[in-house]
């Protein structure tokens, strides 16, 4: 068995003992913005990638799992709670992917993204079409260039539906107060009564599980219902957990038959088929594995202001 | 944010440009045994670790996902169909953690683990207790140092539940015929027969599931019922497959409680309790996701002894 | 100890087990010309680097070394031959180091540098001030954007130092042919009677010196005066050969007063003194260690273009 | 152009920023003494070599190198001095390879190795015969374990040579207190006073030549005359420093042939050539380039128990 030799080669540490290191075949964009550095590149395998800071957000070749993942659960959510997902609002998700997956929904009136850093929307958009398939053309959608506390604070309580699609807290910066207490009552307060709200919610390997059982305990203490689930892309090199909060109920065993029915009501078809959710997926992915199960029930710490996620 | 100058590191590809580097710590055991390099090592992160060939084969932080999600799903088949697992034969298992899991079960009398490398098995017994516990003094216990192919052809259909407990057939070695529709067949023919087989059958990533698919397919060309299903254990780098076989029907959602039941009746508690699998994880498990399931339903490559899997 | 945790990793490869990795902290410019897949970024260490298919070409931090060893070498040869060095053709030389140093000899009237890669002559001039200090812009110098072979065939023998700063002959590409007995009878008949040819000639580490050795070989067939010697910058990460030849003797114990008084005479002091080479240094540079003198005398193969540098 | 997937790869930092990978290619001794961690392994490139700490000590291939640069220059310099060397510390030189340099001389009577690390010696004695070849059996050798320090100060000032053969002194341990003032001093006290001391002292490379110019300067204030040097051997990946000091003057300018003739007269030719010291090796060794020559000149530190060098 031999490797090519590739030369360019980012590492990404998930421990301070363990990286995975992805061979980079192209560098299509890079930049130091004053918020983050960023690179855009073809890889050997896994397609193009956009990585912030070190760690990988996606790749064309396993980001229909994140996106898809993030978008649809609290979509379907607000259908099963008597609602129609009519506005949303993401924050983040500079690819254009997960306003790829909203735009799906033929319910949607108007999808508002912000994301704190135009350059890499702007580069995004540039040089990851395959992401975003257009979709920051759709008249639907609007970019807003801003903080997503600032955007957050003047909007008024209009959304069906909020993802936070945001970099993990781990790193300086201000991503961590979108992960507290105080910010999630916020988003509580800016939701419809049938709304329901997704956050990417940290790894959920037993090596790291603690920001994501942290983030789940937090939202707990705010919404009446909290689903927490994960996905294996292997882009992350382990499970990424997510989170869905609503103040109706989320049914913790959705019949598969009844997902598809809306799924299939309420898609365009001529957005062509999911690829990874659908109601059996579904129905997996809401039985969060014993182990994890345990350590969200033991988990006590409440990220707040005070007690934000720590910088590690 | 920094690490600690490791100077050991262990790369494990998964694909020719993508790697996962493992800082080792400490060396426990290290031989090239007639059939493959064996490395028992401290990690940073991953506490003890077995590699064979470069592969890691599981570590103590995650096993627990690997060797209950082994045994356990083939074990409730049989109870289910009726039976009772009264006899259970390992292929592979060096580390002596399917051992542990088999053992758990009250009416077990007895296992047979059947792995080529005395030298592997050894060195495990002696580095690896806290994978074994023991479980290599148990009186149930027989492990016999032999090809697996002879094994099989020698014994009688006696077995409830076999487990394939074996390496990647993706290496130069013998093991690739363990991973064919023969072999299958063999296998059957030596089941009670409302017994069960699970197998280790390869990556289920996006970049990397052929291997998967095929295994898949292949056990439907040989067995009446299959249940394939996947867990996400970090060491691995992505999603790792599995398929559960028998003759008898597999329920595809199986009743959480039901399945709890049946767990606490059977399992010896002085063992103590399971960390991965309960009713609630199992029925998670059987929720094959969408793009994996079309991808196993579009398969068409059997693996037989003429087209085994293709050494890469 | 410990380390930061860069990302960005550059990879360099010098045997197919051994490869040097150097952290990027900002990439300054990148892009895959006609020719070859440019890199100039900013190191953790070394300063800024100028990459070239993987091989680092030269760093800010160490490149006086090289650039110095392959220019004053050749300039002094000239005048202890009793020439002038006033017209110098350097071949490749992108960054304009080699042009710095040739500038410095208030002797020299003109300076062409034949460089194959416009694209990249234009990134470095944009990105590495601290290598050319402003050289480009100096009125002895001419830049042509051509191949080598075609701007020699054309040009006629009145150059006084011939210089070659180009790749190693190990990739793919056109470079090969520049390092055979035609090309360096080629150089020969463009000389000079006094003249000097200096050429960047290969590593020299026990490992890998057989491109060195027949390098100097081919020379030998060619030119009546053959001086190997060689560099230990870091950035090459190991000892770096060159080989000086002309057709009037080359002594090889110079004497260290009398090399620094023509070097005093000659250099422009306004532009600053030479860090790297002076008497006493080209004294010891000139002492080919025993290994490798026997290596050289040993060698038989010469590169011809039937018989050119294996693309390896 | 692609490289064998090899799965251990040894990581040897020089700067926080830079590293080398070398791959093993079969572990033949590891072992965490009360002193260090070793590695004895087969390299894919280096031929079999010896880890401290995650530093490469040597390799076979380029060994000689480094051995012969330790060894025979301080030996030359006795009998320059009007003495006959008869008596050789060596402190340090787990390999047994020192040894082997310092047994071609026919004038020598007597050598004692003193090594700190018992496990370290048997290792290399069992495992890389290449190194030593058999000079552990030899009946002027003699091993002593114990600390250096304890060793010289019970001995009498009875020997020719003294060579320091240590790991650098940048990790934590007993080593750094052997780069002091008062250890040197205590060194001359032990020589006789045509005695040579030769230490291997650090890289010389741009980036990280501190090390060595206060080496050397520390010299400086105990013996009448040092003389730094330096070699260029791959398997450290940048230029290796040593220093000899005398009380007798020793010539910056070696007589080639002078020194050939002493080197043949005074070695064993049974025990085979030297590969790469000769006269003229020497003459060039002894050359020190002129940033270095410059560095060493504007060095103030000196290295005292008060003062040493720092544990980075």
């Amino acid at each position: 068995m031999s490797s090519p030799r590739s030369f360019f080669w980012v590492q990404e540490y998930f421990t301070p003992w363990d990286y995975t290191a992805r061979a980079v075949t192209r560098i299509l964009a890079y930049r130091k913005t004053p918020f983050q550095e960023m690179l855009i590149a073809e890889t050997g395998a896994f397609g193009k990638g956009l990585m912030l800071d070190g760690h990988w957000q996606s790749t064309t070749v396993d980001e229909f799992l994140y996106h898809e993942a993030l978008v649809h659960p609290a979509m379907v959510q607000v259908v099963q709670a008597g609602g129609i997902p009519r506005r949303v609002l993401v924050l983040g998700g500079a690819e254009g992917a997960t306003l790829r997956e909203v735009l799906r929904w033929r319910s949607v009136e108007q999808v508002v993204m912000v994301d704190i850093d135009g350059e890499v929307v702007a580069a995004c958009r540039e040089h990851l079409p395959e992401m975003h398939q257009g979709s920051f053309e759709d008249p639907r959608v609007e970019v807003v260039i801003a903080d997503a506390l600032d955007f957050l604070q003047e909007t008024g309580p209009i959304w069906d539906v909020i993802l936070s699609d945001l970099s993990d807290p781990i790193e300086s910066g201000p991503a961590y107060r979108l992960f507290t207490q105080e910010f999630f009552r916020q988003i509580r307060s800016k939701l419809q009564p049938d709304g329901a709200f997704t956050i990417q919610a940290g790894p959920t390997g037993p090596v790291e599980l603690h920001q994501h059982t942290r983030i789940v305990r937090t939202l707990k203490t705010v919404f009446a219902a909290v689903q927490p689930y994960a996905i294996y892309a292997p882009t992350y090199g382990g499970p990424l957990g997510f989170a869905l909060a609503a103040q109706d109920p989320i049914s913790p065993r959705p019949e598969p038959e009844q997902i598809d029915q809306i799924l299939s009501q309420q898609l365009d078809p001529e957005r062509g088929a999911l690829q990874f959710i659908d109601g059996i997926t579904l129905l997996g992915l809401y039985q969060v594995p014993a182990h994890l199960r345990r350590a969200i029930a033991a988990e006590t710490v409440v990220y707040t202001l005070d007690n934000p996620p720590r910088i590690e």
